[in-house]
């Protein structure tokens, strides 16, 4: 018997809200018990008894891993299943159901406040690190949930803000790291978001909950509103939002309810949800576990190491060399940690790693003496002026940068570029190491010092992960997940940030990020992909295959051609101008990491699948490659292109059936039916109309975007009407047939 | 007695399209005549008797006036008026009724093929130049027609292509100058465009032709189709397109016929539209008249003089010195002058004056010499060597640009730009003569020239102008009407044009030309309003007055410091962060044009209206000015501003009524009811809670988008219904009062 069956109307109803801020509603009568989903993506923040409505209190100490912005950089699918593996098992310890993350939302703007949170500004990089932290945790035996599911680019009003973004644009950017994981990995959950797309709330969006992630994905989990995000029960429940969170006091299960009661609602739309909210307390209730806290700070530690990017080293400045005795280290970072934001995802650690302590252990093994200054006010260029080498730690507070807020501008507090200044100019040679969950310009002191380690915000052993890495304990491997630009306003989305008067236009379109920088070729400081590592590679003998219409693999070998061991990152880009709509100058469609031993080389091939190619064609809803020239690039980044080779593709025929609103220039552009009706045309010419055939091309150019009814009537051309059917029907024989 | 009560319902049909090409329809039984409506905006083009049905074909010879690109550079509105009443004239004397024209879109894209025909990337500048025109035009019996309404900018797939532009970009930029000519100058006709506009063909939108342009801005005359426009002749009726050119055989009036009586189509739209028509008709009559078409060449010549920009004039290059005894004259463009664009708007012209030859008259008189090389192969690089000054005919044929076909690229022909550098090279000074419609990029070659004159496309008289401005006969003022970009890439409309999959995203909003390049701070060749002069100019002593709440009065000094008598254009922009939308970094919102002889000074005075300091509040539904500074700036050009003064404006409020689904931003932050809010909750607080005020403060920051609804239940802040509802009542008594 379907346990639906001995539920009352007000009890289903009563399951599709919350029992608090992050419990399920328990039956007792039944035996349905509750089940807990609680933040966050990178540790576990299971709030304590007593906190506060908001959620922003305090939580039971967890491990801090590195936030997605780090795991980003990583370019490695292993450090987020491991990272989603450990965090599945800590969930379990705590009791907790659903862990409510990967958040993998795209980089739309520098400017969002929640970008510590995400992974990347690409689709493809951000789909595959999600799918492995989903499938990795729910190996646990806990929960995901997939968010902010859908276009929920910024803070800036959030909760009202419509995303007005075109369905291309959405298919190839915002929704395509969600289509990857629901149907590589499967969420328990997926998360509808607080903003509205195209006008409709995500919670309410039947078009984006039903349709695409149910029918079109196959997505058959449960839909949770993110907290607070539902405006209107019903319409949510209609449009597949399954359970509110947190719940209102019994308040919206009543409009539920009523709602049956007056037939404005199918009671089938409540059981749907109520039995899915039960499939999920039945798969995910809570077991006995437990996690060691200190292997899971040293898996921080590992991890956290693998994210940092290397994004200059002049004079082979890092690691620490032999050369260098004295170290002075500087900046309050240094000694307190800036390693995770604040908002709904923060966790409270279980320890946190002091990068001034791990540096002077490391240097304590190594005989090197170690000094420290906070600030300028306490002897940082005194303290420059006497080392080998100066380390400066600067960054952004966790003031500047949060969730429910964006930022104004991308600088660096005006007091941290003085300090790298002045001691860039008193130390013999300058690291600065920076953390820092959104993109910061470099501009003010790029060029004053020799070395930058970028680290985003590394987690809790974060510093212990610096210090390995400034001592080449840890050799650098993190790439640019996003752009580094030189200015703000370098930026597409910069005049449409963060919109106005209820909505903000996607005016970019998939020209986002490295889409963008690369299309009109503008100057950046530092390439998405881009990251140096303390020993060098190789690529060569690129080869690509063609394996069907639309679809191909590639290989290249990789040579690790320097003294340390280290990691590779192999970006395969696709260069395209291919089909009838705009293509960003090359796209990310295959990555890989690859770690060498000094001198060894390994043969690396990557599958490109149909998708690597196609677009989408919003007139035919569908995904198409169209036949042509396809460039395959390796890249350093994504401005540094090493080696490529241009295949082509069968594809597919976009030839599509003509009618009499057709433009002239389809009529006679179509294959078909072109030459056949250019041929009707000139038997009716004159003879001297025949010799005026190239002032005839030149008015054909005029007018081609005329409709051929129009066209048909203006020009006096004496075609039938049965003859313009036969010609519409040839079409249509000969046309893709994919229509609709 | 009503005309219209005398006829049958087909004899109205029949009136609602044309007979032909270009007459209306003509009722012999009760003396209904016909009349001409004709190309084009530059000149009459009255096709001839056997024509072609495209239109494309020969037509009587008429005066080839400067094209609106010229008349656009001239920034004086009495260029455009002596134009549009020699044209009224020529019209006349023709027997063509109504003069298709002016041509007044915006430039969106420096692709656009018909950016000839179009005045500037800024509406104000437009708005001014095109009512002059029609005020003069009109004035001489002949009727406007102000044209391609709307937001037709482009031509690629221009039949089908539906513009995506939101509202407030839409009342800005794209409507503004349309605004400005119906309002100030009620042109005869307006052109319903090709295009469709947010989905809807502009012949159709009701919206645009009955709401905005009837209703709003008081329109009294006709609406009449672009040529072909009428894809639904009903729907277009419906919607106010009144006459529908041309004439398609009748098929379409006996659609209407049929339309009216099935019942789907009020007689009185029939009659409304048929009225219109008959009104046109009896007040554009042709009548008597001839024109003396020396005395227009002549003032062609004058009127072209004044619209070429001196870009850049190192070494005093021009006018051609007392030093200069031998000139080398380079280039086809210099014998066989490139002085209009193809399409509609080409003109039959009554002469064309050649460059070279008026060069070689003023060189005669001067007792200079000159040569004449066409090409590098005839010996070009001999003459300028042998030169003491090279000036190169150079630009754009008029092949590459034509209505009906958008260009691909901003660049010269390589062989030109061949020809420039290799002449600039061997000559001791050059200069180099620009003649094109859309602009072209100068990056190749502009550093190695000592003088650009950009010439545009200046009518058949345009080369005795270029003649004459060589020489110093007349001294340069024309000043650019549009940004002449580095790149093509640079340009903010670049991802965003022709659209694809029919339709093109005004993804840019208001940032348009020097809107965008101010706004992010981006190097351009030559900024919007740049232009030199043989003479200098200072301006003094800027003063502005506010004369109400949205109001002011701006005076400044201009002094002619040089040598010769010249003209100087006062550029006005306004700068302001006020309001609640993204403005642009300036805008012009006035501007004037005074001839000063040397040492003379004039006090210039300039009224800036409300619109000057509006925005267009899309939520409310009208043009709102916001408290706030504003600050006035006189500028060279867009990106150089020479004086300006801050003043505040009292504006008007712009608070709105607040209700539960308002955020707590705009609860917290109301000025009467936040207050009040903050006082209820903090009475409910307990003492330690107060001590909290800190976390709270930053709490309420991360939820500041949240609706008061959700944040009143989610918090449970325990405040009472009635609380709220009278929070709410006194947020409306203190509102602005002026939604809708």
């Amino acid at each position: 018997m379907d346990q639906l069956d001995r539920l009352t109307l007000e009890e289903k109803a009563s399951l599709l809200s919350g029992r608090d801020f992050s419990g399920t509603k328990a039956i007792d009568r039944v035996g349905i018990t509750s089940i807990k989903l609680c933040d966050g993506p990178h540790g576990v923040r299971l709030q304590t008894e007593g906190g506060d409505h908001l959620g922003i209190g305090d939580s039971v100490p967890a491990t801090c891993f590195p936030p997605a912005v780090a795991v980003g950089s990583s370019w490695n699918p292993q450090v987020a299943a491991r990272l989603g593996a450990a965090l599945g098992r800590e969930a379990r310890a705590l009791g907790v159901s659903i862990s409510l993350g990967p958040a993998m939302n795209i980089k739309r703007s520098p400017l969002c406040g929640r970008n510590f949170e995400y992974y990347s500004e690409d689709p493809h990089l951000t789909g595959i690190l999600a799918a492995a932290h989903v499938r990795a945790l729910q190996a646990e035996g806990v929960g995901a949930s997939a968010k902010h599911f859908a276009a929920n680019n910024q803070e800036t009003d959030r909760m009202h803000v419509s995303a007005e973004v075109d369905e291309r644009t959405l298919r190839e950017i915002y929704l395509a790291a969600f289509e990857r994981v629901v149907k590589e990995a499967q969420p328990a959950t997926v998360m509808a978001a607080y903003n509205k797309i195209n006008g409709v709330y995500a919670t309410e969006h039947r078009w984006l909950l039903d349709d695409v992630l149910r029918t079109e994905w196959g997505f058959d989990g449960l839909v949770v509103s993110d907290w607070g995000a539902v405006s209107d029960r019903v319409a949510a429940l209609q449009a597949g939002t399954d359970l509110q969170m947190p719940g209102t006091g019994g308040v919206d299960d009543a409009e539920i309810v009523q709602a049956v009661r007056d037939g404005r609602l199918d009671e089938a739309l409540v059981d749907a949800s109520a039995r899915r909210v039960l499939r999920l307390v039945d798969r995910y209730a809570p077991g006995e576990a437990d996690f060691d806290a200190d292997a899971h700070h040293a898996l921080a530690r590992e991890l956290a190491a693998e994210c940092a990017v290397l994004l200059k080293n002049d004079r082979a400045t890092l690691p620490v060399g032999a050369d260098v005795r004295r170290i002075a280290v500087i900046g309050e970072f240094a000694a307190t940690s800036r390693y995770q934001g604040g908002g709904s995802s923060h966790v409270h650690p279980t320890r946190v790693d002091s990068a001034l302590e791990a540096i002077q252990a490391l240097a304590k093994d190594r005989d090197r003496t170690v000094t420290y200054a906070p600030s300028l006010g306490e002897g940082a260029v005194e303290a420059a002026r006497d080392a080998d080498l100066a380390i400066v730690f600067a960054g952004l507070t966790e003031d500047e940068e949060s969730e429910g807020f964006d930022r104004r501008h991308i600088d660096l507090p005006a007091e941290q570029i003085e300090v790298i200044r002045a001691v860039a100019a008193a130390a013999p040679r300058t690291a600065v190491v920076l953390s820092h969950g959104g993109v910061v310009t470099l501009e003010d002191w790029h060029d004053d010092v020799e070395a930058i380690l970028d680290c985003w915000l590394l987690g809790q052993a974060g510093g212990g992960a610096i210090a390995d890495l400034l001592f080449g304990v840890a050799n650098p491997s993190g790439r640019l997940a996003e752009t580094i630009p030189l200015r703000l306003e370098d930026h597409p989305v910069f005049v449409n940030f963060p919109g106005e008067a209820g909505k903000v236009l996607y005016g970019e379109r998939v020209m986002v990020g490295y889409r963008y920088y690369e299309t009109v070729g503008a100057p950046v400081r530092y390439p998405f992909g881009h990251g140096l590592s303390y020993t060098t590679f190789e690529t060569s003998d690129l080869d690509v295959t063609v394996t069907g219409d639309d679809t191909a693999v590639v290989a290249v070998t990789v040579t690790n051609t320097g003294r340390r061991a280290g990691k590779h990152v192999v970006q395969v880009y696709i260069a395209t101008k291919a089909g009838p709509v705009r293509r960003p100058a090359r796209e990310l469609r295959a990555f890989t990491k690859v770690a060498l031993d000094p001198g060894e080389s390994v043969r690396v091939e990557l599958p490109l699948d149909r998708r690597a190619f196609a677009y989408y064609d919003v007139e035919d809803s569908r995904w198409a490659v169209a036949p042509g020239e396809y460039t395959v690039q390796i890249g350093e980044s994504a401005a540094r292109i090493v080696a490529e080779r241009t295949i082509t593709l069968a594809g597919e025929s976009v030839a599509r059936p003509l009618s009499r609103t057709s433009s002239v220039k389809d009529w006679f552009g179509h294959p078909t039916v072109g030459p056949l009706l250019m041929q009707e045309l000139t038997a009716n010419l004159t003879d001297e109309q025949k010799e005026q055939a190239e002032d005839y091309a030149h008015m054909l150019r005029m007018v081609e975007s005329m409709p051929m009814k129009q066209f048909l009537g203006f020009a006096g051309l004496g075609l039938s009407d049965g003859t313009v059917d036969r010609l519409i029907e040839l079409s249509e024989r000969t046309s893709s047939g994919a229509t609709g």
